[in-house]
């Protein structure tokens, strides 16, 4: 049987796809979007279960679309037909590549996190821009972090910019959202280390041993660190800055406390 | 005498003011935009002569704008007073907060580049992303970059994105833009020895020595480094990457790389 077609911008499904960029719909759905090639490719690729995926082929760019739409429909998604106007009009992106699919959303706990016997964890608190999250999802994907643990959730992990700016490793690097008092206990129980950056450290960052079980905590691009992480954190450390006192933001600095560990993990 | 008001859609200088988006209308002007309370604040800290500072009080998140023109205004800046929907207009900002202006250009050449004796330099070749070359210059000025050296430009460093998302350190950090030829033998008579970053290199960026006179230079986001700075490079070194290939774009690259030549010449 053919993809259903759509070509009304009025259809039923387009506005629930809209909706879908906030996040109470997504979380009364239960679903997510994922827009582009290269990210639908990735969540087919690690065993995302896509529900829906919408076509329109007047917006594709190359010639793999088709495969990647029989791989959706073989794994279980339903194929919809779109006119370029109706998926413009779906898209969240400036300049659409012809797909976009609707992903069940999934919620990770500790409990259920395998991590290796000397664990590397980003842990991030109240991160407020989806860019910068999905940022350090790469950066933690590319330091061969066993998880990024996002507490105190401000940015949901499935805004569409997340999973735009992550280049979808939302689906690969293990990502979970807890609360900070779970997130203390659960890494004191295993002994994991906990280094809190902050600039009103003492220590840098290089000084210290980031081999070993270690959770590198990150805090808020307006507010820093809580509280709650100084005070609980086994270590305080900062990242040297010359120049302007906000030249790095909350992405960058996280990735150069991680490839610092990856550093001394590794010689 | 107070300043012109404008609140007609169809003012010239409004029109002007939305073609300087574009390049050409900026190199024919000589000018470019400055949008923003922070990004103007540091231009005039660091002594940019801006033409004019268009303010529109609607559109005001703080008290401290009319500081702000009152100092562009003696900097010899003309000011002109907008309408909420005249700044709409004029604004590139999604959420603008009534403070534009219009700057001269500048071109600053090696020659005029007063490197320390054993300076750390960065260079970019033909970036392609004005977020990414922003991004770029915020590492450069966190790291105490001597300078970063733009080579075969794609994007220009005055694109209102590079000032945006550079947070107004184009300000402050030396950004000097230039062809391969010329900065490769700048580089050699200086003795400034040449860091290729590359993923198909065998070294790693943390086994080679990098103090002393340094340039690291980092190719674009869809070619990587051009055979050019491959060739000529003292040393090719790579940034290793568990994960995506692609997890790491240029801007983090940079700043990783950066940061461990920071923690080498300090250590």
């Amino acid at each position: 049987m053919p993809p259903e077609k759509i070509t009304s911008l009025q259809n039923p499904r387009l506005k629930e796809l809209v909706k879908l960029r906030d996040r109470r719909a997504r979380d009364e759905a239960g679903t997510f979007l994922i827009e582009g090639y290269r990210e639908i490719t990735r969540a087919l690729e690690k065993g995302v279960a896509l529900r829906e995926l919408y076509f329109a082929p007047d917006w594709f760019l190359g010639e793999n679309e088709p495969a990647v739409m029989a791989r959706a429909e073989a794994a279980g998604a339903k194929l919809f037909e779109l006119s370029k106007d109706a998926f413009a009009k779906a898209a969240y992106r400036d300049r659409p590549d012809g797909l976009l699919a609707v992903a069940p959303q999934w919620r990770r706990t500790l409990g259920e996190l395998a991590a290796s016997p000397s664990p590397l964890l980003l842990v991030v608190e109240a991160i407020e821009k989806p860019g910068n999250l999905g940022t350090i999802l790469r950066s933690a994907d590319a330091a061969g972090c066993d998880a990024v643990i996002v507490c105190d959730q401000v940015t949901d992990i499935f805004n569409p910019n997340v999973v735009r700016a992550s280049t979808g490793v939302l689906f690969s690097v293990p990502c979970i959202v807890a609360e900070n008092d779970g997130v203390l206990a659960w890494l004191r129980q295993r002994g994991i280390r906990i280094a809190a950056t902050t600039p009103s450290a003492t220590d840098l960052y290089t000084g210290a041993d980031l081999r070993g079980p270690l959770a590198i905590v990150m805090g808020s691009e307006q507010y820093g660190l809580s509280d709650f992480w100084l005070k609980n954190a086994d270590q305080a450390l900062r990242i040297p800055m010359a120049g302007h006192a906000d030249s790095l933001n909350v992405a960058m600095a996280a990735t150069i406390a991680l490839f610092e560990a990856v550093r001394q993990r590794t010689i």
